[in-house]
């Protein structure tokens, strides 16, 4: 594999995240590693800045760009954590942001990217207008750089930052490292900080059941798309095709991918509320549904869980606890 | 102040308590800060292990008795959160431990101090049946050593280990350091290491409306009495007076007490759920209230903020986020 990030761009970038991003703690409980059969680390990455990590990938693009580009801003493409991700690592490098999300989004999505700083321009995605036209004529005019959600070295590199953590707050042995998986920047960031630093960890991508494009491309060896793109409770990891740049990496070093239903993922969301005190959002549970629930396809007596995002709808929240337990 | 627990005594509970309890992260959310009017670093004791504080005090507490003393065994009478920390201590240390709670308390409260290892002997409070005959007639029986909840120096050593790390982990300027008060275990404890180790930091506590005994106290110089003994969504911090033994430390040591409604605790739970993605029991919402709605009696360009349990029923989570947000 000749891999687009190495170790020293993942430490680089943890240099430039010191007093920015915040080390997450990897919590545990008596009552999910009796579930599991396993003790469970949970990291909970959601108690990240912004509420997910993808503070870090989108602080260690805005840190790398030379200054000139800098200074002219970025630009992004989310309906979600990316989105205030981007939008908070430029308001505090005083620089303008710009967010292209579809008009139906749901308004607090809109007004949490506003409320971090972002200038969002809506388009009508119902009614057939280009996301990337919109986007791209924008970012001429204004010489913004865009910043994409994972398949971007130093994205990627940023991510990573969550693995050389889990190196050094993870002292068990040998153990599955499940992540969370949608285009595959943070699984892919943390397989190379693994693979580095902590040989013993492998990395397993986690995906909701009907959208495991990842798990179906590591077995064919090959990049393959899902068939739907909405249509799980799941929607912050919903992507159609792993990276192009992140899959050769999980091709070369991650386990088989773990998959799992919707409702596992909400009885996750659910559990974590009760024996850890966290708030995830479906998405962002779905590797802790796979250390519970899929107990069977894991190895060893530790299994680390990266629970990656807690951006959730009261609503949807107080269904899921309420229902599963 | 002739204090019956010293810096010396909080610094041995921490060695005792090395890999037991968690150093639990400060947490910080723009969106807070603007509410607040000032920079709010909430310390969340909700990540503690069995979700509150109160294990640190239990721990200290039974890892220093003599070996006979252990070996026979511990009582509490507790109901919430001391329950479920001295159950767990006593499992870990391999020593059995008998809570005495009410057979109207809630079977959720019941059934999580069994999962954490105790034994539990139910009293019908309603029949008028005496709690501590009950407790007295086993503990003289079977020589348990008695824990109770926070008027007890190792009890009060234990806690002040949170003030120890908050000494470490705040690097600010000046600033009230609020923490929510029932019987003033914690709060002593914080207010003992704070002298000692940040004396740039003032202890306040935080109760709720009508549950005020500590403020008035504090007003008068002398322990009062509160008038009524329930009746708050609080439960976690009701008690009748501040303790014999916690009361000169912080009439010694602490700023005014604050004073917050219901209410209030039930907004800063759900605007904790939405802006730092932990979950908070009304109690354990208190010290982030007074930091949110009581401003103007705060000084200073930051806060910081105890948030102190996180064992809350679903419902009522479900309710505060739904209402509130």
């Amino acid at each position: 594999m000749n891999a687009p990030v190495s170790i020293h761009d993942i430490t680089a970038a943890e240099v430039r995240l010191a007093g920015v991003a915040r080390q997450t703690p990897i919590l545990t409980s008596p009552a999910l590693d009796e579930i599991a059969g396993r003790r469970v680390h949970v990291k909970a990455e959601c108690l990240q800045y912004t509420g997910s990590f993808k503070l870090r990938g989108a602080w260690s693009a805005v840190s790398a760009l030379s200054d000139a580009e800098r200074e002219r801003g970025v630009l992004g493409y989310s309906s979600g954590n990316h989105a205030q991700g981007l939008a908070h690592a430029a308001a505090r490098h005083g620089i303008p942001s710009v967010i292209v999300m579809p008009e139906d989004a749901p308004a607090s999505k809109i007004d949490n990217t506003r409320a971090f700083g972002a200038e969002v321009v809506l388009y009508d995605r119902a009614g057939g207008v280009d996301r990337a036209k919109v986007g791209s004529e924008i970012q001429r005019e204004r010489g913004l750089t865009l910043i994409p959600p994972y398949d971007y070295p130093q994205v990627i590199a940023g991510q990573g930052t969550c693995g050389l953590e889990i190196a050094r707050q993870y002292t068990g042995g040998p153990a599955d490292v499940l992540v969370c998986c949608g285009g595959g920047g943070l699984s892919s960031g943390i397989a190379l900080a693994l693979s580095e630093r902590a040989p013993h960890l492998r990395l397993r991508t986690c995906e909701p059941a009907g959208f495991d494009d990842v798990a179906r491309s590591l077995r064919a060896g090959e990049r393959l798309r899902n068939e739907h793109l909405s249509g799980s409770v799941c929607d912050a990891i919903l992507t159609p095709t792993p990276g192009a740049l992140t899959f050769p990496i999980l091709d070369a070093l991650a386990g088989p991918g773990l998959v799992v239903t919707d409702d596992e993922c909400l009885r996750a969301m659910a559990l974590a509320f009760k024996h850890l005190k966290i708030v995830v959002e479906p998405g962002g549970a779905a590797a802790l549904a796979a250390a519970l629930f899929r107990a069977d396809d894991i190895l060893g007596e530790d299994v680390v869980v990266v629970a990656t995002g807690g951006n959730v709808e009261p609503d949807l929240f107080s269904q899921a606890i309420s229902h599963h337990l």
